[in-house]
């Protein structure tokens, strides 16, 4: 079965494709000078075209983990998750608070898709 | 292929359902007065419960991911994990420190099975 | 569809196989003495092995998480892994920070393959 990567650099990809499963890194805002809410909207925005990509989208989202540097904006995260999952198609999904690789960056999300 | 989900909310579902693999979400006690071995107990009932409503049980389990909100009960969260587990069928399994979304919540474990 | 789990114990599987897809568990350096760079090699020949007796190896990655026990080690780690890793076939990753299971732990990796 082949393995097709979108957004490959030599250290990840932002995307593996395998069967009928979508692997994305852990995605973070490409404007890290916006708050929580504006790093998500990037983030679920930027979520979005790596699946169209793989051709899928966020109706057949199966995990997703996302990561908050402080998990005093767990409710300003979810006001945009909530904005943008499909409610009828909502993924298994774990909410932990961890520092990340840039201390601009607030918020961490990756998923898991079946297309 | 279908994709089914348990436990269905508007945000986060407990459990999807796609193919022969089983994604839970990261699961926390219902009750999280509970100490550690309590909350794990209580998050180890609940993910049987998925199991089995997804068809399947802990002896089909592939990955486990746990986080603990303090490392120093790693022995206690250990000491019922190896009491639930099944001896022979151990997942691939990490656990890490992290602060989670309540802070009574100490215990929060997110699993991957077949079925 | 059959499981397959290497490095069992009764706690935890260090691999496990299920159809095409492969589950590492959280891997940690064998002599926790050494610096972040020398756990990263240690946990990519850990790696490496398991996965060549799953029938794959690193061209096959998909998904990798890493957890580092300090964030100002992101470029030590990623020193030894983009020497690592197959630049043609990287994989889905992210990499945060948390306290692991051991105070000289200093990186943990797992990583989902094909095969």
């Amino acid at each position: 079965m082949t393995i097709t990567r979108l957004g490959r650099g030599p250290r990840m990809s932002a995307c593996v494709i395998h069967g009928d499963l979508v692997y994305t890194a852990g995605i973070v805002a490409g404007d890290p000078s916006a708050d929580t809410a504006g790093q998500t909207r990037q983030i679920l925005a930027r979520i979005d075209a790596l699946l169209a990509e793989a051709g899928t989208d966020k109706s057949c989202l199966l995990r997703a983990n996302i990561w908050l540097a402080d998990m005093a904006t767990f409710e300003a995260m979810n006001r945009v998750w909530d904005a943008w999952v499909d409610p009828e198609a909502t993924p298994a999904r774990a909410t932990v608070e961890a520092r990340l690789a840039r201390p601009d960056y607030r918020v961490e999300i990756m998923v898991i898709a079946a297309r």
